[in-house]
């Protein structure tokens, strides 16, 4: 537990094992895991509490993500209002494609969205007495190469400065930790895509009873959904567009017409979130450097096409619970010594993937690139000719459904 | 058979029932598979009889393939010399991977030079007494969109008219029947590649059982062969290079980086052949216009990583042998109708697995385009990650089994 330290009034004294920067699923399922190990953290979050439970980020878990939340006493809520899904759907060239996850290797995913499962962690971590510190700002961490990492932040005006075993740097990829490691020990791998996502929450059933990724000549388009009663679809826009360009009625449209197929009716109605979001992917390697470990956003991104970034977080705390675990009940410095490559070995592959499901499903202008007007149509017949063997061989889908429902999530070692 | 009419002394008249322009593999077969089916037809070549036995091409036959050629009579020294491969290798990141077609689904591919296939091609023919026209020139192709087109060349001087019910164009990449249709009734699609390959034949025997692809930090690099005692090796190069950089000393001193892992060794040999291809993919929609119809590669182009260009051109021989047989026996049309887009659904799904081999296996430098440096490292870390998915999945590496070792070959209906 954090202990108060009175001697120094100007800045508050605290220790603890693991110090957590960042309150998002990685940094609150690590402290999570780590809690049920008996090993102390503190979770240091620069949101305030009510904006971290209610950002909308992505929905889709991976069969190994929930039976991990179930094995750690996060499941029941899951069970009850996540909605299982046996596949998804791929629609290209006006036909749409059902791959059933379940039929071709009997697992699943579960639609249950970023912010519910951060909800759960939230609640067990105030019935366990150990909530996040939320609003804390100018964090700042340092000796990282001690065996005494600390990390300086502000929390209502008060100074503080928290001492641990280990730091982790689970704070996005916007936040402090990453830079703390120095140009010179760390590479960063970027690619960045000629197109954003233009996201919508909407007040009506869906459409459909499970995802659709649909390449149409005018753009991806993608349906999925939050409940019962809430929809959400994204198109293939622009990442520099303005979101004031697009009415809501030109959205629904546009939906219309890239997931349309006869037969079938898109229901539409109140739109109350919409929102234009660049696309890339991005790698730092090493995710360690000293004391300091990465987990989750603030190491990797992935374009959301594969719904994979809240599983490779999900994924990072388990490894790295697993390896601090060895570290404290004997001393071994394996697991740690293996986290980076370990996880980046994951990371690297599903990467692969999100790519590879980006790549298939958008279409991509290179003429703006320079590119010869031959080749852009020659990529949208190659992506067609692509889904087209995708979907005509029991083999490759049952690939699709093995990497998609999830590789396997290592058993945690206690 | 053809015959020759006196009356026009200037040009001499001949008819046949399908005028065939171009003398390679898809030209040939379809000629071997028309005569068993009692159809007369009349092949053109610009090259001499000498050029087309010897110049070298692909390799690599698929299972339906060598079926097929074993069903039509084809099949007596390709099964006595050519070799039958169970799998092949794949190499990256220091480690090499036997991927095992036979164990995963029971499949093999045979490596017969195609130049071996055109030798058993003409020796049917001359046997039959029905040879190609050899060293012809000046041809060009007339009345399509009639019922009896024609085709005009010039041989040993003399000029000639052959009149058929069907021209086909299998007068690869470069040839005139494509031009002939013209431009508003076609599309066209093509992906040049930053890179080319540098090819060697050597005198010595193979220093591996199956064919090796190579993703190394230097580029891609791969070990095919011919027979016993001659290799035929492959370097990703520029495409611009000149073969005159490349001496016999760097070409296999960099053939040992690019191939070497631990334990194994590139036997050296004399090179008697050595030459730099740039690289491309093509497409041209429709493959039928009026009584043309085009072949292999006259109506498309895969680069060669995944040995798919001859392989297309016997499924074009094959499925448009159906389709003139089925007109000749009872009239229909379907069969002509449906050949285009039969054969197109085909060569756009090889399309994808060849960019595909390609795109996993070539090292990209997109700095030159203008791209981020961080662009070009994340693409080969990605694609590390992506041959280590595939090559840790048995149902990924059945599904390159399955494409590699070639999609069924409708069977004929004769």
């Amino acid at each position: 537990m954090e202990r108060e330290d009175d001697r120094v009034p100007t800045t508050t004294k605290l220790t603890t094992q693991v110090a957590i920067v960042g309150g998002g699923p990685a940094g609150q399922l690590l402290s999570h895991l780590l809690r049920l190990s008996g090993i102390d953290s503190v979770v240091l979050e620069l949101r305030d509490r009510d904006y971290t439970i209610q950002r909308v980020r992505a929905g889709v878990l991976e069969h190994g993500a929930v039976e991990l939340l179930r094995e750690v006493g996060l499941g029941e809520r899951l069970d009850r209002e996540g909605q299982e899904h046996h596949g998804i759907n791929l629609q290209f060239d006006g036909e749409r494609h059902n791959v059933s996850f379940h039929d071709l290797i009997g697992r699943s995913v579960w639609v249950y969205g970023q912010q519910e499962v951060i909800k759960d962690l939230m609640q067990a971590h105030d019935a366990a007495g150990t909530p996040a510190r939320y609003s804390v700002s100018d964090v700042r961490v340092e000796d990282i190469l001690s065996d005494t990492p600390v990390v300086y932040f502000t929390q209502d005006g008060q100074d503080y400065e928290l001492r641990g075993d280990f730091v982790v740097g689970s704070d996005g990829a916007h936040g402090v930790c990453r830079p703390t490691i120095p140009a010179e020990h760390k590479k960063t791998y970027r690619r960045d895509y000629p197109f954003g996502w233009l996201g919508i929450l909407a007040h009506v059933r869906p459409s459909t009873e499970e995802l659709i990724y649909s390449l149409h000549e005018r753009g991806f388009a993608m349906h999925s959904m939050r409940s019962e009663k809430v929809s959400r679809l994204y198109l293939q826009v622009d990442p520099h567009d303005d979101i004031a360009n697009w009415s809501d009625e030109r959205i629904w449209s546009e939906l219309d017409t890239r997931l349309g197929i006869p037969g079938w009716t898109l229901h539409h109605g109140e739109i109350f979130d919409k929102s234009i979001t660049p696309m890339h992917s991005f790698v730092s390697d090493p995710m360690r450097y000293g004391r300091l470990f990465l987990a989750g956003d603030s190491a990797h991104i992935v374009p959301p096409t594969g719904a994979k970034g809240l599983n490779l977080a999900i994924a990072d705390a388990a490894y790295l619970h697993e390896a601090l675990t060895d570290w404290y009940r004997d001393g071994s410095e394996t697991g740690l010594d293996e986290y980076s490559p370990r996880s980046l070995r994951r990371v690297w592959q599903i990467q692969h993937f999100s790519s590879w499901m980006t790549r298939m499903l958008h279409r991509f202008d290179e003429s703006a690139e320079g590119g010869h007007p031959e080749n852009v149509d020659y990529d949208y017949h190659v992506q067609l000719g692509q889904l087209r063997l995708l979907t005509s061989s029991e083999r490759a889908m049952s690939h699709l459904a093995e990497v998609y429902t999830g590789l396997p999530m290592l058993t945690r070692q206690r």
